[in-house]
């Protein structure tokens, strides 16, 4: 007898037609316990999964074999594609451009394969500033994103890098967004947009939209090109004390609402796709066990769908003070942890189950939150990467705009920049950082490929006019007492009309750097002063650094300094008496170009400080936006900073009009000049200062900008709205807001500008 | 036709053997609005309300009279019998010690006849370290009892200050006590009794206990030699960003629960009769605006029934967000405070009962605790002073003993203490607090009598050993960068067999110094470096004592440094390679005698450090008692302090067992043994380290300390109850305590030590 089969229906699961949430539905119900775990794992490191043989062909490893039969499948995969000192992967060894997405199709098959259901695994990469991966396009770090104040231009950065990771496989962009710099120690200031929320958030937004792109509401399904993000870190790392990194807050609820949240709040209104816990408690819980903060705020108050990741090993912490792993996993998963990231806790979440410590009904909320993810990727219908690499010229370019519109003027003595060949035809390049780029790129960067980028040596040769004479010394090294370089750099600046002073530091990762069991960095032997795990105590540069400028200065030649950094370093006495001082934080490879564009007048310079500059590390903190309280100064050195948060010059000077409230009180206008004699750009700052309120007031609050270009002699009305957003505050319950009673309005190129300009008063 | 009167009965508040209650009610019945509102001021400096005239003689000023005028009597008067550099007054001017009980009977009698009720005057002074009135004995200031670790000894002296401000005529003594220390730029360190909440606790009660004696109930009626006290300042005011004074703090509420509140509970637990609303603001409120705070937590949940004064001032501060000083008076008092200090907005409080601001209800219940502590204190019966001042060699004995223990010897190498005569029979007393005592006495001093104290000098002339070589000379100055002396203090030292360098910082008032309308210094232009308003950035001594600190050690002399300071500076890298370093904090009058004792070995050094000592101002903050976190070290620099919290050396050894949990578990018994040659004190100390726990841990909690005195070779058993008190922490509603399900139990002599020792392991 012969049976004639039925056709099996389809699953519902499987129908691309169905909403995501029927699907997702459709799906649990079929799994097992331990098919469910495994999908809110992400155990592996991903260059643990392959292996590259001899003849450059990839293979799979047996770590991987394993972790796909333990949990017949894999949820995630953390950095398939990442290549650094730390994970050991370089152009030999890893994955570039063009077999990318050939390693990701290898291991997706694989997976596929070893999974029942036919569940995919998510690929989740780190895209800090650019794809983290070989041939990745690096973009400048977040600090420098932040001087540029342009989210649009930061939109089509991220759109880029978005489509760079999808047509290389990766699904899951891991990016910092919400950290906010509140202390300079902190190694990871680089990759915060900067100290203030408003700013932040502003850029958080341009972000989530460049990398995920317009959706169909909240369950809407992701271009081909386009990635959902993870925004990290979630909440108040940037508050840690000491600016130590991981290590504990000690704020409030009001600091963290008012200053650590507005970030992370407007990625999620804007769709963010998932946030990532971060590794510090908040008064008295760390992030991954804090239930009111993921679940309480997060989820309930604030409406988010998305994922919640667990940063790297921070599960696993927990058993500090739960006694072990398995309760560990327990706590985060049942305080709101959706995936982990490397941590054993997670993959004892069956036992925790069984033994009680945690339902499986939140096992099942945390899948339904992975599945969904995978679901809005399309990855059940193209579980591999379809689309096509951009272009590499696109992202240089856009690369290099964002360097250039970061690059920030500090001072410009008697008109010192831009560069006048009628009066300099010699310039010496010195510094440590004059002559390469190896240290412009800011941490979470993968290898270059040799001849990648331009420094401020070859940028100038390039650019400047035929027949310039440039000698070059570097002068002494980023770190150390070495001075025996400084005698050759003093030579070429005694012989020049200009002398081109590159110094800061750097948060370059070497093979013989020492590293913990989350990429942090633990033992330093390199030039490294910056980057995660690399917190500085005293925010000077490097001794020798210091000799090379005070000798430098000391011929007489005029001397123009300029810091590349992830931090706001503490700025040298003697650099303040320079002809001018310019900070280009990390700007990526093509830096070097942006620099000596504005250095020789090609393009003018239009960043603003995203960041108070500090005057030394004991007058921390210096942000802008402390309470209005009557201090003064400390009995040795000023309690304000150096430079102001959005402080930036250009080569032309701008007139500010009083503001104006219109009539109806929903906005105000200011008029804005150019009064010098070159076209510029000046970003125009509104602040509030609150009057009558019912909580203290902050000194100031930015709460819009909008950049105007204008013409020598041109004049323009710059509107600002005078909403909810530019006036309301976090309310006594934390959870509403409320409209002061009285607030000044105030409109300047910078804080301290704001403070001393003359406000319009509205009375609400 | 006469009348034969009646005998007019005795009002009820007439009768002391009336329940205070009974009393205030009765009074109050009696009062008009007016007559309520005056209660509530204590608006004028009390060296205002007189003059003393060329013949001796005071006199009672203009404004006094058209003070009791508006209010038709006086609520408070502050600081009649102050006197300093702010105050104008001196002994030329002032009151001393036989001129304060007429002056204060005077003023009382005054304000008697212009009271239609009688109700006499509440004469409020400052006692921060002793009494500061001319001829008030100046005792060590809070961070030198710290120091001590001996809450005996300090209720005793403190017993001692309340004697002498009521036999002086004063009331009601304002205490600094509930301030911790987190933070060493801040120029009140001086005033805090160190980081620890436990060990500040400790010494709280024994203030309360020494200064109000034992107390029949909560109402119960002060003797006539004790005193209220208004513990200060509440909350969190050792926790100002940046050591800022007054500034915000962004605690969190845990973190206020756990570290800045436990002192004001024990203090609030012993039956203090008044605290004061600090400055700062808590998370987006000032205290003095702050209901939640002071009614909510202070009287509501911890039931505190006694007054809440503001800061000086501190009411017209809340202009700032309410528009006028008369809403800033209602949103005070409708928060909680009773009292205001100098200020306009609480003089107003009529028309803010007229305008609705705030109910005449609230207005009762300030009045009612103000007149509370007025028949408590006996004022209606006896409005003048009663009792005879306490013996002036008691108070400098007490003194004295306080600074003896207060010396913190931090390293001592090869045995260079104590002074040995066979080796050394000639020692250089140099530095710039040698030879003076001016600067040896903290903040919140009145003028000395000359003659008065002994300076380091002056002490090791008289007491070391007849036929010693004592040489002398200064080198520089405290400030400043003049090195012309230098060279005089290198030829004593190098013509010595020992260097005493007596370096430190200064909190002396000079008639100089520019002052705030609170008192607080604001401009410096004396070598002030420390005290109210003289906040410090970098914690380094001044230039000039570092560069004779360098030179004196390069003679080759051992050189011992002794440190007279009002905060941990940081200590030179040179001092941490002499021979010995002591600090002395600000010893008082007779704080050189106490060193001189130490040094020559006729005493033993029992100090414990109630701060961690950091290393740079770089590195903070430094406490022991952060969170448990990994973080290890900055790149450039130690997260540790240079000397931990708990530290100090003696001129024997001891040694710990391993804490033996007694049956039950309800307390715990160590073995201390002294293992060296003399005899000594060693101040045990238990440490909790939480291992499973509800909330993230500290690194550890001190919980208990016991001094013990031992014998060369004598071995004693401690024992430590091990109850809710060492064990709970706050839970996480923060209204309740809970127990750690494990916690490790660790005894030793500093919390460094703690860390390396072995624990016992309560599981609860």
């Amino acid at each position: 007898m012969t049976v004639t089969p039925h056709p099996r229906p389809q699953p519902l699961y499987r129908d691309p037609a169905a909403p995501v949430d029927a699907r997702v539905a459709d799906l649990l119900a079929r799994m097992t316990l331990r098919e469910k775990v495994g999908q809110l794992n992400q155990r592996m490191y991903g260059w643990d999964a392959y292996r590259r043989r001899p003849d450059g062909e990839f293979e799979l490893t047996r770590a991987l074999y394993d972790e796909t039969d333990r949990f017949e499948g894999l949820g995630a995969l953390y950095g398939l594609l990442r290549a650094d000192a730390w994970s050991g992967v370089d152009h030999a060894t890893g994955a570039g451009a063009e077999a990318g997405p050939l390693l990701a199709d290898l291991v997706q098959r694989h997976v596929l394969e070893r999974s029942r259901l036919g569940i995919p695994a998510l690929f989740v990469e780190e895209v800090p500033h650019g794809l983290m991966a070989l041939d990745g396009t690096v973009l400048p770090v977040n600090l420098a994103v932040g001087a540029t104040w342009d989210p649009d231009l930061y939109e089509r950065a991220a759109s880029h890098a978005a489509a760079e990771l999808r047509a290389r496989g990766g699904h899951l962009a891991l990016v910092s967004a919400l950290d906010i710099a509140r202390d300079p120690r902190w190694g990871r200031t680089e990759e915060c947009f900067g100290e203030d929320p408003y700013l932040a958030a502003r850029l958080t937004e341009a972000l989530v939209r460049g990398m995920q792109g317009e959706l169909a509401g909240v369950d809407g399904e992701f271009a081909p090109d386009k990635a959902p993000v993870v925004l990290k870190h979630f909440a108040g790392q940037g508050a840690t004390v000491g600016g130590r990194n991981s290590a504990e807050s000690e704020l409030g609820p009001r600091e963290l609402h008012e200053i650590h949240l507005p970030a992370a709040r407007a990625g999620v209104r804007a769709g963010a796709a998932a946030v990532m816990a971060a590794y510090n408690e908040v008064d008295g819980l760390p992030c991954s066990a804090n239930g009111s903060l993921l679940n309480g705020l997060l989820r309930d108050r604030w409406g988010f769908r998305g994922l919640v990741m667990a940063d790297g090993l921070a599960v696993d912490r927990l058993a500090r003070i739960t006694g072990d792993k398995v309760s560990a996993g327990a706590l985060a998963l049942d305080s709101g942890i959706d995936l982990s990231l490397w941590d054993a806790g997670f993959t004892h979440l069956e036992e925790a189950v069984e033994r009680g410590l945690v339902k499986e009904s939140v096992v099942d909320a945390a899948v339904s939150r992975v599945l969904a993810l995978k679901f809005r990727l399309g990855l059940f219908e193209r579980p591999c990467p379809a689309t096509e690499l951009p272009s590499a010229e696109t992202g240089r370019s856009l690369s290099t705009a964002l360097a250039r519109s970061a690059v920030t003027l500090l001072h410009n003595r008697a008109g010192a920049l831009p560069v006048d060949p009628a009066r300099v035809s010699r310039i010496a390049v010195l510094g440590p950082h004059s002559a390469t780029t190896a240290h412009q790129l800011g941490d979470y960067t993968a290898p270059q490929r040799p001849g990648t980028g331009t420094g401020v040596l070859a940028a100038l040769r390039e650019l400047a006019l035929p027949g310039t004479e440039i000698r070059h010394a570097q002068g002494c090294a980023l770190t150390g007492d070495d001075l025996s370089g400084i005698p050759e750099a003093v030579a070429a600046a005694a012989a020049s009309d200009l002398a081109v002073l590159v110094l800061g530091g750097s948060s370059a990762r070497t093979p013989d750097t020492e590293f913990d069991a989350n990429g942090a960095a633990r033992a330093v032997v390199s030039e490294m002063t910056c980057g995660e795990g690399v917190d500085l105590a005293d925010l000077r540069l490097g001794r020798a650094q210091h000799a090379l400028l005070d000798a430098v200065t000391a011929t007489g030649t005029p001397t123009v300094v300029v810091l590349i950094q992830g931090r706001p370093h503490a700025v040298p006495e003697a650099a303040g008496h320079t002809a001018a001082l310019l900070t280009a934080w990390y700007p990526g490879p093509w830096g070097g170009e942006a620099i000596a564009e504005i250095l020789l007048g090609h393009t003018a310079p239009t960043g603003r400080l995203p960041v108070s500059v500090p005057r030394s590390a004991a007058q921390l903190p210096v942000y802008y936006n402390h309470k209005d309280t009557e201090y003064g100064t400390y009995v040795d050195e000023d309690a304000e900073p150096l430079y102001s948060f959005g402080h930036g010059l250009t080569y032309t000077s701008f007139e500010y009009g009083v503001p104006n409230i219109r009539p109806g009180g929903g906005s105000c206008e200011v008029e804005v000049t150019n009064t010098g004699g070159r076209a510029g750009r000046s970003v125009v700052q509104l602040y509030v200062r609150r009057v009558r309120t019912s909580v203290w007031p902050r000194t100031l609050e930015l709460r819009g900008f909008q950049a105007v270009e204008l013409a020598p002699g041109e004049r323009r009305t710059v509107v600002f709205a005078l909403g909810e957003e530019q006036l309301a505050q976090v309310g006594g319950d934390l959870a509403t807001v409320v409209l002061p009673g009285s607030v000044e309005i105030r409109v300047a190129e910078s804080a301290r500008e704001a403070l001393d300009s003359v406000p319009a008063v509205l009375d609400l």
